[in-house]
């Protein structure tokens, strides 16, 4: 549960942008805020079935997204690059291994 | 003219994974293999005008989806940031500079 409410929040922050506001809102309360399924739909005036319908299909097209852009899945595989440069980074050797993954961070654009 | 052509293919290049079967198949046809209007409309034998029209509106969603993504202007700032690492890259100096472009570049994931 609680890895799959990090990745949401990754996924939204990706995507969010491709949201209508509505769906926005519900998914920030949701998962940034914290609020609950009844707490949101107190806030505005719905059922509380219609905001968990409405967070269902948002997570839906975010994954769809996922599976077309990646953009989720490039960010981890930058980060792990990024990370090994700056582990193996030894000014006086190395620049071989340095100049691949240099190679590696540029084919994932 | 040109400098539009190459932006065209750079924006289908990051956001073709969304558009329809038939947008992706004139664009492509258009941007790709330098297809005439009036030779893709041939091909699928729909008037000149439909081939114009369906294009535009292409054109029109992938700046759309660049100005909420932006996935190519990171993809040539992050190409410069690479551009940097690499020419400025010497094993026995220059530790903080390298640090720094590093940092640059996981800012901008």
């Amino acid at each position: 549960m609680l890895e799959k409410t990090t990745r949401m929040n990754y996924l939204y922050d990706f995507y969010q942008s491709l949201l209508t506001p509505k769906q926005s809102s519900y998914m920030s309360l949701y998962y940034l805020d914290d609020y609950s399924l009844g707490e949101i739909a107190e806030e505005y005036h719905v059922s509380r079935q219609a905001v968990y319908d409405n967070i269902k299909r948002t997570e839906a097209m975010l994954e769809e997204y996922e599976e077309k852009l990646l953009l989720f899945h490039k960010f981890q595989e930058r980060a792990k690059i990024i990370a090994k440069l700056k582990s193996n980074f030894q000014p006086e050797s190395l620049k071989e291994q340095y100049e691949a993954l240099l190679e590696e961070l540029e084919k994932l654009d």
